[in-house]
């Protein structure tokens, strides 16, 4: 589990409850269920009403990869590439056959079987394109629910608070109950931010940088296997796609010995 | 009737009139005629004066797509497209005749009558771009004008509140109708919210998004008549068109043994 | 005059006056001259520093555009469109040079122009396509103008708002007073609301949307005059032409028996 | 001077300060030295904070722009670069070397010197654009600044206010002086609400749309220059220079008769 | 150290602080632990729920640019380019190979190396421009993290602000301490909108333009190489290379006479 998810949200709760504490609150004073009624199922009665519940569903799925981030190693992907890029020089791009079989990466896998079918560099970018373009709008559902939970939130908690304040005033009769009416009526903001703030817009936000990470890499196949067809040297291929990787591969910018003699 | 809406309109009905009734309100507190009158009058003259009545009704009969949603198969598209390709390739384009008159889908019959008469693929492209911009156009009337709503009603609905306080402060006078006045001003607030944030807001998302499933069909379509008219392999243009459906289909990359052989 | 604008400021006034009337307010208690002064005078003070003078007043020329809007007739410019792709077919694009100097649009008088001067089809494109971002620019300052009235205004009802409160605080002393006076206060935010989300953003969305009717003309008229130079068959400039329509026309796609005949 | 900077700086003082007046407040209640500390010195604190120190220069440079405008004849220029156009058909580009020198304007004169140097029209158009895209980078630096100020000073006015009211509720034991010190905490909103409405976001305004002024200039300029080089007819340039000048000129479309003959 | 950070920062303190002291606060008032602990956990909480723990702490790295600012001679850099490139006149583009292996910047080296390496001007291109999309990529980390605290700060500051009030609503009993409590509530308040404003927002845009000054030298960078690979003439890339620098450099256009002779 991603230690970050397990900091931030400790922090924030220890931040936010203890900050409460110490100022000489008691817990019960915010745990109010009418307040998480109003809060949570307002949000998700927006949210639904927005999305289709396939939708919803997904995004509560792409959770995992916030909290349970896969670990994208590009330095990796580059050298597959490379691999392949030397093995089509010597055997021609048919070789590569059993590699577009046994990927484990299905868009990887797609490119490598246009590559060895023959098509044009200009057929292959089109149709991954359209492959990217899906992939990517799918990927943002995710995000975009949680971005609409944290964007009705705020107000569905202005909505419960007042409601509750509705309430107080008409029962203005009895002011020794006065201040605890408000108080209740306050919770529903509480929870409101709380959720938004800490929960729905730092996960929409989560969830979108791992997809990115993700599109990074099939960019970094699409040209891979774009280079290969045409026939561009296994060594360029490498000083091009490093640049997609950063840090000290890029910098070095020189490809190891090894690799060097093969190309 | 799309299950999603009917849910998230009574989960959103339960939320918040059930909380308000968990904390001890009574319905007959919100229900105030006046607040009615103000912020739906308020909300829709501001979106009237804004756009064209056609347009307004349009958003209307836009609800339909809400609410009874049509069911889209990419799949079964990808595959006529591929049968047009099959034909256009033992028969020619002008083969694709009696599918131009028989096609269901305007947008689909257009663009095969063109690729028929002979027009070149430039010439299809741009008439039909043409076409696709002004049906995004008019598809986006309707999630414009209920997001015009959602944005005038919260506004409105302060105003309405501040209309109510002036009501209430010039009575100061006499303490103990204080209270109730304060809270008929808030109700004000509470219809702008509700209307906002679980009808008009979500449901101009809904729509927006069934009209951008729809215009991801009709650049299905046209990518693959573009590509019967180029005269493409037909498996090819099977697997270009795969990448607009995602899930299996996408991933698995390879066309139906049946769909190869006759390619 | 545009029924919709009168409906919808009807509506606004009833909604929103009627409202306070049934609530048992006064309309005196929501004249204010002093709020009035501050909110129209801050408002216009602002968007007279923000644009230039000529600009103020284009924008209130533009109120024409809104309240009495020209009828546009696409179908009716098509057919135009088709009439001079035939005679320009028959007899060269010479032959338009009456059209050229009859044309009460001086858009298409300076496209038909620089046809006949027998400049190319690029030239074309290029010179009408300044001349079509100048007045998108030039059409977009009424626009601008009351967005930016739209939007100082509620920022200036508050400023109104704050002052009056000022005043209301220093005289304490006389709590009999204090809640007219806080009602005197609170007038200049409904002033500000009302003109800010009935009037000035609404009217700037109106214009808005009349200017861009103008523009898709433009855009068919420029699409028209180079495929008429590119020698285009009237038929095909036609059907091309219908996809800026919509409705039946584009739906049905076919050119009327007549014209096709002449084709 | 501009006199519409004079009309809207001065309607915005009467307007404000009047209205105040003719509530029954005295002047002296909006006068707060350490409102005004607190909100200009924490508005352009955060300013400095943002810019480097020249870009805040700048800004207060850029001032003149708003308050003293140029005066730009762009019909002016496009007789100018008719007039070059006429020397370079006659004379050859190289003709155009003296004009280069003398010209004025130092945009103009690196576009000639390139076209004297015999520059291809590419290669013009690449450095000019470099140019052209600088030039609008740092013509944005005064703009943003103010914009920023716009920005950062209401929530400074607010922070100002609640640091007036904790200084208020500490002292609830005197409520003689709780409306008094009310009144103070609120100053800090009105000299924030009206420095970022009647000032900073104004100016940065008219700042920024007196710089697109002279990058439509810029953009004629270059497309003169460029047809000159590809040596299009005088008479034909003229006419898509026009477009950049709207009114009579471009919609009548036709060069004056002097002009039209030279060519 | 950047002198604009120190003023700005002081200016803001003295600012802020000092006129809460000119009112007649004291600043134990504003020295609230507990508020401290929500506002600055719960932001930061917040932010690291939203980015990997990597990013936040390379935000943290990035301050230093904002208050060490690197300097830039974007001068200098033209200068090098131009030797680069008659250099590479004369000797040919493998000349530059020990001014690839010398060169201080990674960037220049690799593009340099690519150049050297007898790649066309089209891969250098692409390789760079992927090189140069990752580290916008990567210095938009540090933007953003600040961007994401100083929006997320004041909503935690209206949390902790709720919470106050809740406490107090809850202890309405003793009357005597309210204001004290109300008072200490609003604290949050304003450590957030200080944090926000005078802090986060601040310094995200700070660090944005240093970056940018960054990617403007890389554009530089990048042109120059690829026209000394185009062989184009030294002046020429003088002349094109100067567009970037701006200020007399710019608009003398002209190159110093050694330079001239050289070329």
């Amino acid at each position: 589990m991603d230690i970050g998810t397990i900091i931030g949200i400790s922090l924030g709760f220890f931040a936010i409850i203890g900050g409460f504490l110490m100022e000489g609150g008691h817990v019960a004073a915010v745990l109010q269920p009418t307040a998480a009624v109003i809060v949570f199922g307002g949000t998700w009665a927006a949210v639904i009403m927005q999305f289709p519940l396939g939708d919803v569903a997904r995004a509560f799925k792409d959770l995992r990869k916030a909290v349970f981030p896969p670990t994208a190693d590009l330095m990796h992907v580059v050298e597959e590439m490379v691999k392949y890029a030397q093995r089509a020089r010597k055997e021609g791009v048919v070789a590569l056959e059993t590699d577009a079989e046994s990927a484990s990466d299905p868009f990887l896998a797609k490119a490598l079987r246009l590559a060895v079918d023959g098509s044009e560099a200009k057929v292959i970018r089109e149709s991954m394109e359209v492959e990217m373009d899906r992939m990517e709008a799918e990927d943002d559902i995710g995000p975009k629910v949680f971005d609409a939970a944290g964007g009705f939130a705020p107000t569905i908690g202005i909505l419960g608070a007042v409601l509750g304040l509705i309430h107080v005033m008409q029962n203005l009769s009895d002011p020794s109950k006065l201040g605890a009416g408000i108080a209740v009526a306050f919770v529903a903001t509480v929870y409101a931010l709380f959720a938004a703030n800490i929960l729905y817009l730092p996960l929409a936000g989560r969830i979108r940088s791992r997809c990115k990470a993700a599109h990074r890499e099939h960019e970094l196949v699409l040209t891979g296997v774009i280079a290969i067809v045409e026939g561009e040297n296994p060594r360029i291929i490498e000083d091009k796609l490093k640049g997609y990787v950063g840090g000290k591969a890029a910098a070095s910018g020189s490809a190891p010995k090894a690799v060097r003699k093969a190309a």
